[in-house]
Protein backbone atom coordinates (compact mmCIF):
# COMPACT_ATOMS: atom_id res chain seq x y z
CA UNK A 1 0.00 0.00 0.00
CA UNK A 2 0.66 3.20 -0.05
CA UNK A 3 0.07 7.09 0.92
CA UNK A 4 0.96 10.45 -0.75
CA UNK A 5 -0.62 13.54 0.03
CA UNK A 6 0.17 16.77 -1.85
CA UNK A 7 -1.07 20.87 -0.59
CA UNK A 8 -1.30 23.74 -2.15
CA UNK A 9 -1.12 26.89 -0.09
CA UNK A 10 -0.38 30.55 -1.41
CA UNK A 11 3.09 30.01 0.05
CA UNK A 12 3.74 27.03 -2.09
CA UNK A 13 3.32 23.42 -2.69
CA UNK A 14 3.80 20.23 -0.21
CA UNK A 15 4.81 16.75 -1.01
CA UNK A 16 5.06 13.80 1.51
CA UNK A 17 5.30 10.24 0.36
CA UNK A 18 5.94 6.82 2.52
CA UNK A 19 7.90 4.64 1.22
CA UNK A 20 6.49 0.75 1.70
CA UNK A 21 5.53 -1.27 -1.75
CA UNK A 22 4.36 -4.63 -1.24
CA UNK A 23 3.42 -7.33 -3.68
CA UNK A 24 1.39 -9.46 -1.13
CA UNK A 25 2.25 -9.46 2.62
CA UNK A 26 5.12 -11.36 2.05
CA UNK A 27 7.23 -9.57 -0.66
CA UNK A 28 7.44 -6.12 0.98
CA UNK A 29 10.72 -3.17 -0.10
CA UNK A 30 11.03 -0.29 -0.29
CA UNK A 31 10.83 2.44 -3.16
CA UNK A 32 10.76 5.76 -3.71
CA UNK A 33 7.25 7.25 -4.69
CA UNK A 34 8.20 11.05 -5.02
CA UNK A 35 10.00 11.55 -8.40
CA UNK A 36 11.32 14.72 -8.73
CA UNK A 37 11.37 16.75 -12.57
CA UNK A 38 13.74 20.20 -11.86
CA UNK A 39 14.32 22.23 -14.61
CA UNK A 40 15.79 25.44 -13.48
CA UNK A 41 14.72 28.74 -14.11
CA UNK A 42 11.80 27.37 -16.18
CA UNK A 43 9.82 24.58 -14.05
CA UNK A 44 9.46 22.26 -11.24
CA UNK A 45 7.67 19.38 -11.25
CA UNK A 46 6.75 16.54 -8.99
CA UNK A 47 4.82 13.11 -9.71
CA UNK A 48 3.84 11.06 -6.68
CA UNK A 49 2.62 7.38 -7.56
CA UNK A 50 -0.13 5.02 -6.33
CA UNK A 51 -0.23 1.69 -7.74
CA UNK A 52 1.47 -0.43 -9.65
CA UNK A 53 5.42 -0.40 -9.45
CA UNK A 54 6.18 -1.51 -12.89
CA UNK A 55 3.74 1.10 -14.64
CA UNK A 56 5.19 3.84 -12.52
CA UNK A 57 8.71 2.81 -13.35
CA UNK A 58 8.02 3.00 -17.41
CA UNK A 59 5.68 5.93 -16.56
CA UNK A 60 9.05 7.87 -15.03
CA UNK A 61 11.26 6.86 -17.44
CA UNK A 62 8.86 7.62 -20.47
CA UNK A 63 8.64 11.25 -18.82
CA UNK A 64 12.34 11.44 -18.49
CA UNK A 65 13.10 10.20 -22.02
CA UNK A 66 10.77 12.26 -23.71
CA UNK A 67 12.68 15.18 -22.17
CA UNK A 68 15.95 13.99 -22.70
CA UNK A 69 15.08 13.12 -26.97
CA UNK A 70 13.18 16.29 -26.84
CA UNK A 71 9.86 14.31 -28.58
CA UNK A 72 7.12 16.81 -29.60
CA UNK A 73 5.66 16.30 -26.75
CA UNK A 74 7.52 16.44 -23.32
CA UNK A 75 7.30 17.63 -19.67
CA UNK A 76 9.62 20.95 -20.74
CA UNK A 77 6.89 21.01 -24.03
CA UNK A 78 4.25 21.35 -21.85
CA UNK A 79 2.59 25.13 -21.70
CA UNK A 80 0.68 24.43 -18.05
CA UNK A 81 0.69 22.32 -14.75
CA UNK A 82 -2.93 21.62 -16.77
CA UNK A 83 -1.13 20.23 -19.80
CA UNK A 84 0.98 18.27 -17.63
CA UNK A 85 -1.64 16.55 -16.32
CA UNK A 86 -3.28 15.80 -19.15
CA UNK A 87 0.06 14.48 -20.54
CA UNK A 88 1.03 12.56 -17.71
CA UNK A 89 -2.63 10.92 -17.84
CA UNK A 90 -1.80 9.85 -21.91
CA UNK A 91 1.81 8.43 -20.74
CA UNK A 92 -0.27 6.35 -17.95
CA UNK A 93 -2.62 4.96 -20.19
CA UNK A 94 -0.03 4.06 -23.01
CA UNK A 95 1.95 2.10 -20.48
CA UNK A 96 -0.86 0.67 -19.02
CA UNK A 97 -2.57 -0.62 -22.40
CA UNK A 98 1.14 -2.04 -23.21
CA UNK A 99 0.21 -4.99 -20.70
CA UNK A 100 -1.29 -8.12 -21.14
CA UNK A 101 -4.02 -8.66 -18.53
CA UNK A 102 -4.81 -11.50 -16.60
CA UNK A 103 -7.04 -11.78 -13.76
CA UNK A 104 -6.24 -10.11 -10.50
CA UNK A 105 -3.41 -8.63 -12.55
CA UNK A 106 -3.68 -4.55 -12.13
CA UNK A 107 -1.92 -2.14 -13.77
CA UNK A 108 -3.40 1.02 -12.73
CA UNK A 109 -1.53 3.77 -11.29
CA UNK A 110 -2.75 6.93 -9.47
CA UNK A 111 -0.44 9.93 -9.67
CA UNK A 112 -0.26 13.58 -8.13
CA UNK A 113 1.25 15.49 -10.24
CA UNK A 114 2.07 19.40 -9.29
CA UNK A 115 4.27 22.26 -9.70
CA UNK A 116 4.55 25.67 -11.57
CA UNK A 117 5.54 26.37 -14.79
CA UNK A 118 6.84 30.10 -15.42
CA UNK A 119 4.76 32.94 -14.35
CA UNK A 120 1.39 30.97 -14.29
CA UNK A 121 -0.11 29.50 -10.99
CA UNK A 122 1.42 26.57 -9.10
CA UNK A 123 -1.41 23.74 -8.70
CA UNK A 124 -1.33 20.24 -8.14
CA UNK A 125 -3.46 17.47 -9.77
CA UNK A 126 -4.87 14.49 -9.62
CA UNK A 127 -5.18 12.13 -12.36
CA UNK A 128 -6.69 8.84 -12.53
CA UNK A 129 -5.66 5.51 -13.61
CA UNK A 130 -8.16 6.03 -16.48
CA UNK A 131 -6.06 9.24 -17.22
CA UNK A 132 -8.48 11.84 -16.59
CA UNK A 133 -7.50 14.33 -13.59
CA UNK A 134 -8.63 16.94 -11.51
CA UNK A 135 -7.39 20.08 -9.91
CA UNK A 136 -7.61 20.62 -5.95
CA UNK A 137 -10.10 21.89 -4.31
CA UNK A 138 -10.35 25.83 -3.41
CA UNK A 139 -11.58 25.43 0.05
CA UNK A 140 -9.93 21.91 0.69
CA UNK A 141 -6.47 22.36 -1.35
CA UNK A 142 -5.06 18.82 -0.78
CA UNK A 143 -4.74 16.05 -2.95
CA UNK A 144 -4.46 11.86 -1.30
CA UNK A 145 -3.71 8.69 -3.10
CA UNK A 146 -3.53 5.33 -2.17
CA UNK A 147 -4.44 4.69 1.77
CA UNK A 148 -6.40 8.09 2.27
CA UNK A 149 -8.96 7.94 5.07
CA UNK A 150 -6.50 7.59 8.30
CA UNK A 151 -4.79 10.64 7.66
CA UNK A 152 -7.57 12.80 6.37
CA UNK A 153 -9.42 13.80 9.68
CA UNK A 154 -6.09 16.08 10.08
CA UNK A 155 -6.07 17.21 7.02
CA UNK A 156 -9.46 18.76 6.94
CA UNK A 157 -9.22 20.31 10.15
CA UNK A 158 -5.80 22.17 9.58
CA UNK A 159 -5.36 22.73 5.45
CA UNK A 160 -6.48 25.91 4.43
CA UNK A 161 -4.66 28.16 1.26
CA UNK A 162 -3.61 30.27 4.03
CA UNK A 163 -1.58 28.22 6.21
CA UNK A 164 2.06 28.79 6.14
CA UNK A 165 3.97 26.27 4.18
CA UNK A 166 6.58 24.74 7.10
CA UNK A 167 2.76 23.93 8.97
CA UNK A 168 1.60 22.40 5.47
CA UNK A 169 4.69 20.29 5.88
CA UNK A 170 4.14 19.75 9.30
CA UNK A 171 0.40 18.66 8.97
CA UNK A 172 1.28 16.65 5.97
CA UNK A 173 3.94 14.60 8.59
CA UNK A 174 1.19 14.33 11.20
CA UNK A 175 -1.26 12.88 8.37
CA UNK A 176 1.37 10.38 7.10
CA UNK A 177 2.05 9.20 11.09
CA UNK A 178 -1.19 8.40 11.13
CA UNK A 179 -1.65 6.43 8.54
CA UNK A 180 1.51 4.47 9.27
CA UNK A 181 0.15 3.81 12.76
CA UNK A 182 -2.85 2.22 11.21
CA UNK A 183 -1.68 0.62 8.14
CA UNK A 184 1.53 -1.49 8.48
CA UNK A 185 1.59 -1.85 4.86
CA UNK A 186 2.27 1.85 5.03
CA UNK A 187 6.02 2.74 5.79
CA UNK A 188 9.07 5.26 6.45
CA UNK A 189 10.88 6.70 5.33
CA UNK A 190 9.25 9.57 4.27
CA UNK A 191 9.79 11.81 1.47
CA UNK A 192 8.76 15.57 2.16
CA UNK A 193 9.46 18.19 -0.54
CA UNK A 194 8.59 21.74 0.06
CA UNK A 195 8.03 24.43 -3.01
CA UNK A 196 8.03 28.06 -2.37
CA UNK A 197 5.54 29.94 -5.19
CA UNK A 198 7.39 31.49 -7.95
CA UNK A 199 10.95 29.92 -6.85
CA UNK A 200 11.06 27.04 -9.43
CA UNK A 201 13.40 25.68 -7.38
CA UNK A 202 12.88 22.38 -4.61
CA UNK A 203 13.07 24.61 -1.22
CA UNK A 204 13.82 21.37 0.77
CA UNK A 205 13.54 17.81 -0.07
CA UNK A 206 13.94 15.65 2.94
CA UNK A 207 13.94 11.87 3.43
CA UNK A 208 13.09 11.14 7.33
CA UNK A 209 12.76 7.61 8.85
CA UNK A 210 11.91 5.85 12.35
CA UNK A 211 15.74 7.17 13.63
CA UNK A 212 15.56 11.05 12.05
CA UNK A 213 15.21 12.99 15.73
CA UNK A 214 13.06 15.26 13.83
CA UNK A 215 10.50 12.85 12.77
CA UNK A 216 10.83 10.84 16.28
CA UNK A 217 10.41 14.42 17.97
CA UNK A 218 7.20 14.98 15.61
CA UNK A 219 5.65 11.49 16.46
CA UNK A 220 6.38 11.71 19.70
CA UNK A 221 4.76 15.27 20.40
CA UNK A 222 1.75 14.74 18.36
CA UNK A 223 1.10 11.34 20.55
CA UNK A 224 1.59 13.64 23.53
CA UNK A 225 -0.40 16.58 22.42
CA UNK A 226 -3.55 14.44 21.12
CA UNK A 227 -3.34 12.60 24.90
CA UNK A 228 -3.31 16.22 26.74
CA UNK A 229 -6.32 17.24 24.40
CA UNK A 230 -7.91 14.01 24.82
CA UNK A 231 -7.64 13.96 29.13
CA UNK A 232 -8.56 17.52 29.03
CA UNK A 233 -12.15 16.62 27.23
CA UNK A 234 -14.83 17.87 29.58
CA UNK A 235 -16.45 15.20 31.59
CA UNK A 236 -19.91 13.69 31.28
CA UNK A 237 -22.59 15.13 33.83
CA UNK A 238 -22.48 12.43 36.30
CA UNK A 239 -18.67 12.40 36.32
CA UNK A 240 -18.70 15.90 38.20
CA UNK A 241 -19.22 16.49 41.78
CA UNK A 242 -22.77 18.40 42.52
CA UNK A 243 -20.43 21.53 44.15
CA UNK A 244 -18.08 22.05 41.18
CA UNK A 245 -19.71 25.22 39.90
CA UNK A 246 -17.12 25.50 37.22
CA UNK A 247 -17.48 22.07 35.35
CA UNK A 248 -19.57 22.39 32.38
CA UNK A 249 -23.10 21.37 32.38
CA UNK A 250 -23.90 18.87 29.97
CA UNK A 251 -28.05 17.98 28.71
CA UNK A 252 -28.07 14.42 27.88
CA UNK A 253 -30.98 12.57 26.80
CA UNK A 254 -30.96 9.03 28.52
CA UNK A 255 -32.82 6.36 27.14
CA UNK A 256 -35.01 4.25 29.26
CA UNK A 257 -34.91 0.15 29.14
CA UNK A 258 -37.17 -2.33 30.37
CA UNK B 1 -22.86 4.75 5.19
CA UNK B 2 -22.72 3.95 8.40
CA UNK B 3 -19.98 3.73 11.73
CA UNK B 4 -20.69 1.67 15.12
CA UNK B 5 -17.45 0.88 17.66
CA UNK B 6 -17.83 -0.83 20.83
CA UNK B 7 -15.40 -1.01 23.17
CA UNK B 8 -13.99 -3.49 25.57
CA UNK B 9 -11.99 -2.98 28.86
CA UNK B 10 -12.29 -4.24 32.16
CA UNK B 11 -14.55 -1.69 33.86
CA UNK B 12 -17.11 -2.15 31.36
CA UNK B 13 -18.28 -2.23 27.98
CA UNK B 14 -18.85 1.02 25.50
CA UNK B 15 -21.33 1.07 22.40
CA UNK B 16 -21.15 3.90 19.59
CA UNK B 17 -23.28 5.01 16.33
CA UNK B 18 -24.33 6.79 14.39
CA UNK B 19 -27.69 7.29 12.98
CA UNK B 20 -27.50 8.09 9.32
CA UNK B 21 -28.77 5.87 6.80
CA UNK B 22 -28.93 6.43 2.96
CA UNK B 23 -30.00 4.12 -0.16
CA UNK B 24 -28.33 6.74 -2.66
CA UNK B 25 -27.32 10.07 -1.78
CA UNK B 26 -31.10 11.07 -2.52
CA UNK B 27 -32.51 8.91 -0.02
CA UNK B 28 -30.59 9.76 3.49
CA UNK B 29 -32.83 9.04 6.42
CA UNK B 30 -32.00 8.81 10.62
CA UNK B 31 -32.53 5.20 12.00
CA UNK B 32 -30.76 3.55 15.29
CA UNK B 33 -27.88 1.38 14.57
CA UNK B 34 -28.57 0.25 18.38
CA UNK B 35 -30.61 -2.31 19.41
CA UNK B 36 -30.53 -3.47 23.03
CA UNK B 37 -31.74 -6.66 24.30
CA UNK B 38 -32.15 -6.23 28.54
CA UNK B 39 -33.23 -9.49 30.15
CA UNK B 40 -32.95 -8.03 34.09
CA UNK B 41 -30.88 -9.63 36.52
CA UNK B 42 -29.80 -12.33 33.64
CA UNK B 43 -28.28 -11.04 30.74
CA UNK B 44 -27.60 -7.62 28.67
CA UNK B 45 -27.00 -7.86 25.00
CA UNK B 46 -26.28 -4.79 22.77
CA UNK B 47 -26.25 -5.05 18.89
CA UNK B 48 -24.75 -2.67 16.54
CA UNK B 49 -25.11 -2.98 12.96
CA UNK B 50 -23.66 -2.08 9.51
CA UNK B 51 -25.75 -2.81 6.47
CA UNK B 52 -28.73 -3.75 4.90
CA UNK B 53 -31.52 -1.89 6.90
CA UNK B 54 -34.06 -4.33 5.64
CA UNK B 55 -31.82 -7.63 6.54
CA UNK B 56 -31.21 -5.18 10.29
CA UNK B 57 -34.64 -5.06 10.52
CA UNK B 58 -35.80 -8.68 10.04
CA UNK B 59 -32.83 -10.24 12.24
CA UNK B 60 -33.49 -7.84 15.07
CA UNK B 61 -37.65 -8.59 14.87
CA UNK B 62 -36.37 -12.47 14.35
CA UNK B 63 -34.36 -12.05 17.44
CA UNK B 64 -36.96 -10.40 19.96
CA UNK B 65 -39.79 -12.55 18.17
CA UNK B 66 -37.52 -15.86 19.02
CA UNK B 67 -37.75 -14.66 23.09
CA UNK B 68 -40.85 -13.76 23.12
CA UNK B 69 -42.33 -17.09 21.87
CA UNK B 70 -39.44 -19.05 23.23
CA UNK B 71 -38.02 -21.13 20.79
CA UNK B 72 -35.92 -23.65 21.48
CA UNK B 73 -32.90 -21.17 20.39
CA UNK B 74 -32.94 -17.86 21.29
CA UNK B 75 -30.99 -14.85 23.17
CA UNK B 76 -32.24 -15.84 26.38
CA UNK B 77 -31.58 -19.74 25.73
CA UNK B 78 -27.47 -18.82 24.88
CA UNK B 79 -25.41 -19.62 27.36
CA UNK B 80 -22.60 -17.62 26.45
CA UNK B 81 -21.61 -14.30 24.69
CA UNK B 82 -19.84 -16.58 21.97
CA UNK B 83 -22.92 -18.76 21.39
CA UNK B 84 -24.95 -15.52 21.03
CA UNK B 85 -22.47 -14.23 18.54
CA UNK B 86 -22.36 -17.42 16.59
CA UNK B 87 -26.31 -17.63 16.74
CA UNK B 88 -26.40 -13.89 15.60
CA UNK B 89 -24.63 -14.90 12.61
CA UNK B 90 -27.17 -17.89 12.29
CA UNK B 91 -30.14 -15.42 12.20
CA UNK B 92 -28.32 -13.13 9.53
CA UNK B 93 -27.34 -16.34 7.12
CA UNK B 94 -31.19 -17.21 7.52
CA UNK B 95 -32.77 -13.90 6.68
CA UNK B 96 -30.68 -12.65 3.74
CA UNK B 97 -30.82 -16.22 1.99
CA UNK B 98 -34.57 -14.93 1.87
CA UNK B 99 -33.85 -12.56 -0.13
CA UNK B 100 -33.89 -12.75 -4.61
CA UNK B 101 -30.43 -11.59 -5.46
CA UNK B 102 -30.07 -8.89 -8.25
CA UNK B 103 -27.67 -7.12 -9.73
CA UNK B 104 -25.87 -4.44 -7.24
CA UNK B 105 -28.27 -5.37 -5.01
CA UNK B 106 -26.77 -6.56 -1.37
CA UNK B 107 -28.93 -8.01 1.16
CA UNK B 108 -25.73 -8.36 3.74
CA UNK B 109 -25.27 -6.99 7.22
CA UNK B 110 -22.06 -6.63 9.75
CA UNK B 111 -23.24 -6.60 13.05
CA UNK B 112 -21.21 -6.45 16.15
CA UNK B 113 -22.85 -7.97 19.64
CA UNK B 114 -21.85 -7.62 22.94
CA UNK B 115 -22.71 -7.98 25.99
CA UNK B 116 -22.66 -10.44 29.51
CA UNK B 117 -24.50 -13.39 30.40
CA UNK B 118 -24.28 -14.28 34.12
CA UNK B 119 -20.83 -14.24 35.48
CA UNK B 120 -19.48 -15.03 33.07
CA UNK B 121 -17.01 -12.27 30.94
CA UNK B 122 -18.35 -9.28 29.30
CA UNK B 123 -17.23 -9.70 25.89
CA UNK B 124 -17.36 -7.94 22.11
CA UNK B 125 -17.84 -9.78 18.49
CA UNK B 126 -17.61 -8.88 15.23
CA UNK B 127 -19.97 -10.68 12.89
CA UNK B 128 -19.56 -10.86 9.27
CA UNK B 129 -21.91 -10.80 6.78
CA UNK B 130 -21.21 -14.43 5.57
CA UNK B 131 -22.16 -15.76 9.38
CA UNK B 132 -18.61 -16.33 11.02
CA UNK B 133 -17.27 -13.92 14.21
CA UNK B 134 -14.16 -12.73 16.48
CA UNK B 135 -13.84 -11.64 19.24
CA UNK B 136 -11.61 -8.38 19.96
CA UNK B 137 -8.01 -8.82 20.28
CA UNK B 138 -6.81 -8.56 23.93
CA UNK B 139 -3.88 -5.60 23.00
CA UNK B 140 -6.41 -3.37 21.06
CA UNK B 141 -10.08 -4.17 22.75
CA UNK B 142 -12.42 -2.48 20.22
CA UNK B 143 -13.95 -3.22 17.05
CA UNK B 144 -15.34 -1.30 14.07
CA UNK B 145 -18.01 -1.68 11.61
CA UNK B 146 -19.21 0.38 8.34
CA UNK B 147 -16.87 3.57 7.76
CA UNK B 148 -14.14 2.75 10.03
CA UNK B 149 -10.72 3.93 8.92
CA UNK B 150 -11.51 7.87 9.77
CA UNK B 151 -12.18 7.01 13.20
CA UNK B 152 -9.13 4.48 14.08
CA UNK B 153 -6.02 6.28 14.51
CA UNK B 154 -7.43 7.72 18.15
CA UNK B 155 -8.70 4.53 19.04
CA UNK B 156 -5.18 3.15 18.09
CA UNK B 157 -3.32 5.13 20.82
CA UNK B 158 -5.97 5.78 23.54
CA UNK B 159 -7.68 2.24 24.06
CA UNK B 160 -6.39 -0.49 26.29
CA UNK B 161 -7.91 -2.85 28.81
CA UNK B 162 -6.99 -0.30 31.74
CA UNK B 163 -8.95 2.50 30.59
CA UNK B 164 -11.86 3.90 32.24
CA UNK B 165 -15.14 3.34 31.17
CA UNK B 166 -16.08 7.14 30.77
CA UNK B 167 -12.66 7.61 29.08
CA UNK B 168 -13.55 4.77 26.60
CA UNK B 169 -16.74 6.30 25.92
CA UNK B 170 -15.09 9.94 25.00
CA UNK B 171 -12.78 8.08 23.13
CA UNK B 172 -15.77 6.32 21.08
CA UNK B 173 -17.14 9.99 20.53
CA UNK B 174 -14.19 11.27 19.60
CA UNK B 175 -13.80 8.56 17.10
CA UNK B 176 -16.82 9.42 15.59
CA UNK B 177 -17.40 13.11 15.95
CA UNK B 178 -13.96 12.49 13.55
CA UNK B 179 -15.83 10.08 11.29
CA UNK B 180 -18.24 12.37 10.98
CA UNK B 181 -16.14 15.20 9.95
CA UNK B 182 -14.72 13.65 6.79
CA UNK B 183 -17.57 11.47 5.69
CA UNK B 184 -21.00 13.17 5.09
CA UNK B 185 -22.95 9.65 4.73
CA UNK B 186 -21.86 9.53 8.39
CA UNK B 187 -23.95 11.72 10.54
CA UNK B 188 -25.53 12.35 14.14
CA UNK B 189 -27.71 11.85 16.03
CA UNK B 190 -24.96 9.81 18.04
CA UNK B 191 -25.66 6.92 20.18
CA UNK B 192 -23.11 6.23 23.09
CA UNK B 193 -24.18 3.33 25.23
CA UNK B 194 -22.10 2.45 28.28
CA UNK B 195 -21.98 -0.59 30.70
CA UNK B 196 -20.27 -1.62 33.75
CA UNK B 197 -18.89 -4.91 34.02
CA UNK B 198 -21.13 -7.33 36.27
CA UNK B 199 -24.27 -4.99 36.41
CA UNK B 200 -26.18 -6.89 33.88
CA UNK B 201 -27.91 -3.86 33.08
CA UNK B 202 -27.55 -0.21 31.37
CA UNK B 203 -25.83 1.94 33.03
CA UNK B 204 -25.91 4.72 30.32
CA UNK B 205 -27.31 4.93 27.23
CA UNK B 206 -26.87 8.46 25.52
CA UNK B 207 -28.60 10.12 22.66
CA UNK B 208 -26.34 12.84 21.48
CA UNK B 209 -27.08 15.45 18.90
CA UNK B 210 -24.83 18.12 17.04
CA UNK B 211 -27.31 20.99 19.36
CA UNK B 212 -26.80 18.65 22.61
CA UNK B 213 -24.54 20.80 24.45
CA UNK B 214 -21.80 18.04 25.37
CA UNK B 215 -21.16 16.37 22.20
CA UNK B 216 -21.21 20.25 20.98
CA UNK B 217 -18.54 20.68 23.43
CA UNK B 218 -16.79 17.43 23.06
CA UNK B 219 -16.73 18.68 19.29
CA UNK B 220 -15.28 21.88 20.30
CA UNK B 221 -12.78 21.16 22.83
CA UNK B 222 -11.05 18.21 20.24
CA UNK B 223 -10.97 20.81 18.24
CA UNK B 224 -9.08 23.12 19.93
CA UNK B 225 -7.01 20.61 21.66
CA UNK B 226 -5.60 19.37 17.74
CA UNK B 227 -5.19 22.79 17.03
CA UNK B 228 -3.01 23.37 19.93
CA UNK B 229 -1.63 20.63 19.87
CA UNK B 230 -0.26 21.58 16.00
CA UNK B 231 1.04 24.71 17.05
CA UNK B 232 3.13 23.35 19.57
CA UNK B 233 4.58 20.70 17.53
CA UNK B 234 8.46 21.25 16.81
CA UNK B 235 9.81 23.72 13.88
CA UNK B 236 11.65 22.29 11.48
CA UNK B 237 15.37 23.18 11.21
CA UNK B 238 15.84 25.99 9.24
CA UNK B 239 12.92 27.87 10.98
CA UNK B 240 15.05 28.18 14.24
CA UNK B 241 16.85 31.20 15.01
CA UNK B 242 20.51 30.19 15.19
CA UNK B 243 20.74 31.66 18.92
CA UNK B 244 17.81 29.85 19.85
CA UNK B 245 19.54 26.90 21.67
CA UNK B 246 16.88 25.22 23.40
CA UNK B 247 15.01 24.75 20.17
CA UNK B 248 14.85 21.36 19.10
CA UNK B 249 17.89 20.24 17.13
CA UNK B 250 17.03 18.23 13.74
CA UNK B 251 18.74 16.32 11.40
CA UNK B 252 17.63 15.99 7.96
CA UNK B 253 18.64 14.36 4.89
CA UNK B 254 18.50 16.73 2.04
CA UNK B 255 18.49 15.81 -1.23
CA UNK B 256 20.33 17.15 -3.89
CA UNK B 257 18.47 17.85 -7.30
CA UNK B 258 20.30 19.02 -10.33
Amino acid sequence: MTYCVAIRCNEGLVFGSDSRTNAGMDNVNTYSKMHVFAYQDDRLIVLLSAGNLGTTQQVVNTLRKAVEEQESENLRSCRSMDDVAAYVGRVSQRVQHGYTMSGGFDSGVTFIVGGQIGQAPHNIYLVYQEGNYISCSERKPFLQIGEIKYGKPILDRIIDADIPLEDAARCALVSIDSTIRSNVTVGPPVELLLYRADSLEVFQHLVLDHDTPYLATIEREWAMALRRGFDGLPRFAWEIPENDTDAVTTVLHPIAHN
